[in-house]
Order: C-alpha cells, then sequence, then structure tokens
C-alpha cells in the first residue's frame, strides 16, 4: 500500500518510496527510553550533517503555549536550526518558570551532545499536562539518543514522539532527485487530552524560502483538520532542508505528503473511524467559506452523524447558520450534498454551496463516536 | 420539590409557587394532538384576554433561521402579540417560500379562531428540518385549541411544544400580588438534531419595557447555557404582560424563573448527566471573560472530563489557551480550580482566573456523555 492512499492526495509523478524509516541524506535520527513514559521509547533526535540547513517552523496559536513552544518560538525564525530533540509523554505545559528552565536544559543537553551551538538546536515536547518534566533522566536519554543517532534512525525517532497514536506517522520518498522524510504524531489525545501534532520534515532539496515554504504546506494540511476543534499548547512543525542535492523541491511534494500525513493523524483522532472532507463553495469570500466549514467540521451533530452513516443535511445548514449569525441566507436541502455519509467508505464528502458568491474552502474533520467520550471521560488524574 | 432547586438560582423572598398548569390570571392556553408527531401533543396556543398586553420576544441570530422565526422577528417588535401558537414535531425551517407561506397560514388561523387582528399573533416551530408542514392538519388544530383554551391549560400547553424533552418545563409563581407563568422545552435535540429551545411568558405584572426586559432576563439565563455550542434556527422566546394586577415585576422574580429554566434544558441536554457552571475572573474584561469561558464550556474535552468526574484542569486551561490564542497567557493548576468535578454534585463548578484584570463571565453546560453519541448517530433519516 502506497503511503499516499487518500483520493484527496496527489503526489508528484515519478516518485519513489522508500523503506520509511530511511531518514533524506545527510540526516541521522535516533529515538530511545529514557523513562518518561512507562514503557516505550520516549526521547528523539534528529540531527542534519549538513552545517548550512536551511530550516523553519510554525507553533500553535494557543496562548497558553508549552515552554518548548515559548522557548523556540522566536529563535525558530533567527537560527538554521541543526537538531531537534523531542519528547513524549510529558507536554511540558502549564509548568510556569521551571518548565521554561527544563525546555532549555533539553536544548542545552543536545547542544553538548551534538558538539553543536546552543540555538541551532530546537525542542518539542507532548504528552501530560502541568507536570514538570523528569529532566535529569531526559539529559541522560538526550546523550544516549546522541549516541545511537543512524541514517535509517526515522522509525525510531517516529515511534519515541508519538502518545496515544496507534501507529507512528511517516515517510520517506524520493522524487526528481531530491529526498523527503517526515516523522509525525497526533491522534487528537495525550494523556490529559490535548490534540498535539509534532511534524518533522528532512530534505536534502534546496528550499529558498523555507519559512513561507513550510507555512504554506503546513497551513494546507495539518491546518485544515480538526478532530474535535481543540488548539493544543504544544502543536509544532519543523523542516529542516539541507540543499545538498542542489535541487529544488518537486512542486506538490511537501504539500502531498504534509496533507496526507494531516489525514492520517484525523483518521488516527480519538476513537475516529471515518474522515469528511467539508466543502464550502459560493461564499462571498474565502474567509466565509472557512468560517462556515470549520463550523460544520466541528459541529457535534455533523460529526455524530458522520459517525452514524446519516446524511443529514439539517445539521450542516444549521452549522452554517451559525457561522453566518446576525446575516441571513436560504439554504434547502438542493444546497447541500451529504449523501456521501450514508456510504461505506472511510473517506466521505460533503458539499455545502451558500450562494452568495465565488468564495471557498475545504476542512477535514474525523467523526465523534463512543470511544472519543470514553477515551476522553475514563481517563482519570 | 420547589421549582426553583438549583443551588444557582434565588428567587425573590414571598414567593409562593402554583399548580404549574396555571397560567396568570387573564391567561388562557392548550395543547392538542393534530397528528405532526406520531403521538402526543403536537399543537400549542396561548391567548391573553387583556387587550392591551405588552409583549416581548427574542428570536436566534443564526442566519438559517427557520420560517417562523423570520415571520415574526419584525412584526414582534412593533405588535403587541394577544396570542401565541406553536407547533412541536417539524420545526418548518430550510423549508423556503412554502414554509413562510405555512407559517404566515398558521398565524391567519390562530388570528381568525381568536377573533384576532393578524399581526397580533406569534408563531413558533420545533421539530425535524427540511420537512413541509402538513398544514391542513396543522390549521384543524389550531381552531380546535382555540375551542379548548382554559386558564390552566398551561400543561397541556407545555406538552404540546416537547420534543425529546424528558418532561415538560413549566413554572407558576405569585409574588408581591403578581403571578408569573412559563412553560419552556428545550434538550438539546430534536429529531435531526437541533437544541431548540422555545419559551413562553406569561405575567399580570405591568412591564413598561417588554423589550429590554425580556432581553435582559433572557440574555442571563438561555443566553448563558451550552449543551452543544450549538445555535439553532428556531430559539425563541416570547413574554405577554398584561398590566392586570396593576403591579410591576418583583426584581428578580423573571430572572430567576428564566434562569432555573435555562438549568432544566441545559441538565436536560442530549444525554446530560451533569451541569457544571464555569467561571472566568481577573480577564481584561467582561467580553474576554465571556469567550473564555464559552471556550472551556463548549470544549469536548471539558464535558468529557465533567461526565468522566475527571478534576483536569488541564484541559480549562488550554481551551483558554485557545480562546486567547495570539496572545501570550501563563496558567497553571494554581489558577483553576476544577476539584468539584470529581465530587458527586449533579452541579459543579469550574473556575478560572486569568490574572489579567477584572473582567468576569458565567456560562453553564452539561456534560458529553455515550447518550449524547447514542442520540445523535443512531438517529437515521
Amino acid at each position: 500500500v502506497s503511503f499516499f492512499r487518500s483520493r484527496w492526495v496527489k503526489p508528484p509523478d515519478r516518485l519513489e518510496e522508500l523503506d520509511t524509516a530511511e531518514l533524506a541524506p545527510g540526516f541521522r535520527a535516533s529515538g530511545v527510553a529514557c523513562g518518561i513514559k512507562p514503557r516505550g521509547l520516549d526521547l528523539g533526535l534528529v540531527v542534519c550533517d549538513e552545517p548550512k540547513v536551511a530550516s523553519a517552523a510554525v507553533f500553535t496559536a494557543n496562548a497558553a503555549a508549552a515552554a518548548p513552544v515559548r522557548v523556540c518560538r522566536e529563535r525558530a525564525q533567527r537560527h538554521s536550526l541543526r537538531a531537534l530533540v523531542a519528547n513524549s509523554g510529558n507536554a511540558n505545559a502549564a509548568t510556569g518558570e521551571r518548565g521554561v528552565a527544563d525546555a532549555i536544559r533539553m536544548q542545552e543537553a543536545a547542544a553538548a551532545s551534538c558538539d553543536l551551538p546552543f540555538p541551532q538546536v530546537g525542542v518539542a515536547s507532548t504528552g501530560v499536562i502541568g507536570e514538570p518534566l523528569p529532566i535529569a533522566e531526559v539529559e541522560r536519554g538526550i546523550s544516549e539518543a546522541a549516541a545511537s543517532l543512524r541514517g535509517d534512525g526515522g522509525a525510531s525517532f517516529a515511534e519515541a514522539i508519538v502518545t496515544t497514536d496507534r501507529a507512528p506517522k511517516l515517510c520517506s520518498v524520493r522524487c526528481d532527485g531530491i529526498s523527503l522524510s517526515v516523522q509525525a504524531k497526533g491522534a487528537g489525545m495525550i494523556q490529559p487530552g490535548f490534540a498535539t501534532l509534532l511534524a518533522f520534515v528532512q530534505t536534502d532539496a534546496v528550499v529558498r524560502s523555507p519559512g513561507e515554504t513550510l507555512r504554506r504546506a503546513a497551513d494546507g494540511s495539518f491546518g485544515r483538520i480538526t478532530v474535535d476543534g481543540q488548539l493544543s499548547t504544544n502543536d509544532s512543525v519543523f523542516m529542516q532542508a539541507s540543499g545538498a542535492s542542489g535541487r529544488e523541491l518537486p512542486d506538490g511534494l511537501l504539500e502531498a505528503a504534509l496533507m496526507q500525513l494531516a489525514l492520517d493523524v484525523a483518521a488516527d483522532g480519538e476513537g475516529a473511524t471515518r474522515v469528511a472532507r467539508v466543502s464550502v463553495s459560493e461564499a462571498r469570500d474565502d474567509g466565509e467559506a472557512e468560517r462556515v466549514a470549520r463550523a460544520i467540521a466541528n459541529s457535534p451533530l455533523v460529526q455524530t452523524a458522520l459517525f452514524g452513516r446519516d446524511p443529514n443535511w439539517g445539521r450542516a445548514v444549521q452549522a452554517a447558520g451559525m457561522a453566518l449569525a446576525g446575516d441571513q441566507v436560504e439554504l434547502g436541502g438542493g444546497d447541500v450534498d451529504a449523501s456521501d455519509l450514508a456510504s461505506d467508505e472511510s473517506e466521505v464528502e460533503l458539499a455545502l454551496r451558500l450562494g452568495r458568491g465565488r468564495g471557498a474552502a475545504t476542512v477535514f474533520c474525523s467523526d465523534l463516536t463512543y470511544d472519543y467520550v470514553r477515551i476522553n471521560a475514563e481517563y482519570t488524574t
């Protein structure tokens, strides 16, 4: 089965899929168990051997952003990141000054172990919030991870960043003379209930505007999925481009890879069984279409209809009317196509035409199921 | 058991509770079965015998408002409403021109049966959306209802407007020489899944600014509850004040009655087992507090924690951070009081201090349970 298995993702032609553990040439990674989680790998490190790496990162807009996000939000725009260190099992969020100090200690440990200047290390965390990191164990883990870096360490790294994901999410491809590897995690749920998303992109392509390139690809992929409408404190997406291949990224490759991973995250949403593509057209402008699409995608009534295979177009109309509150729209069954919801497909279409203009937007959501309630209600602090 | 059973509701002293079927003096009501629903009462009528009634109404802001809302939204501000006709089983929403014509026919039928001018009749509907009203049956029902109006018809009327409510919601009280009766419905769910709220207030008190009085009381009660964050196409609250007692409404009476009914609606939310009062304080202003309180109250993570009796303060922090996205806040466990969630109480407190100013707001929500998913996923059109 190809990594690009969604009917909504169209990668470039001439694409070769590699062993997913393989990183793009010039990158090495590892994952180790340092004891944050009761079992399994929980500390990952990825390093670019090329000194002149171009890098970029995008972070959550949550005002209560976690310590690692705060620590590297500004620096990531100013410095090129050679190394990225990430842990699972603890989000280092709502941890105050101690949390910030711990995130910096993670950077320092990785910088020392990899013999890099401190500002060239990025840091990310995911897991339980409100609890301090076991920083001594984390520091030991970083040292161990640095000693076990390998060119085929992508799988260990991906495993080290998962929380309640059903499976690690990663890919490795070659296209038009460049290589691209990505590891991501996100399942709409970690211990206390955040839909934290982390993603790490490595490529030997030349990327001239890494910030803009990553921002656009992330907006069009991870930015378009919703499991429960909740914005995490820890979301972070990093890209490192070594440029060693001397060639540029083929059009659409990064976008396709991130889109497939985003759909994998939505499909792996807490208790999710299906994903819907919500398409809104004929809005006054794209912004209005986006508001309406998000209202539909985040409606628990729509999400339960998706779960129940109920082609209930009235729920889409109600959500659209809510998003346009104060205005007046005439919407009927002829403006909605919800019939796909009744199908046996795991990827279904839900389309609404507003009849107000030419704006359009698309958002992807997972369904709201008994398991969502079980996972989130039965966890006890 | 007193009608005012919530610990959050403080009615005025000197209050006498009457048989809930009793309307305020000078009002008559009825409920009949006209065949919209497969069984049970589905058509209600309430009439004020006093020609100089002062009236007011507030309606949903949903842009896809139902036909009855569109038909009486403007008129209700300009004319005093002597009669109100309401049906359950069909929302007359997303029904286009035919729906508007049907809503007007309901008004005309009630006006003819009660011998009133057409503009003095208000209309409301709740039930399945996207289907035309069986208007001939509705007209016959209106005629029958007009023939069976009674001073103790409040219970029949309340029964005629329910959909999936576990029980009719109504009260009748006397205080400081005036009487007040209210009938409401709302359970977060009717056949296709709308949290439609309808409420009807009758009083013989003198109400000099009925519009402002009702708006303020409704904002402070029905406007502060959320079951699933979904704004209905049909929400309508009506008040009729005959002034026959010659006395004004006692301070806080209308507010207490609507607040208790609002809490009854939240407690009767789809699958709900508990209600939380979410209090946000120390915001920059009341508007910011309100945004944060709503984000917390509507978070499925918070609502499942409420169901699971999980004092998970991190979920409140995450929702608050989402509401304040783009800004930065430092929040920890000491800023949240979520311990009440673990109690055996059916009404619990969840409080968050933002440490940014003096703004405050309170919102009430119900929990997200397996039954919410069952009710909404297992219905098949």
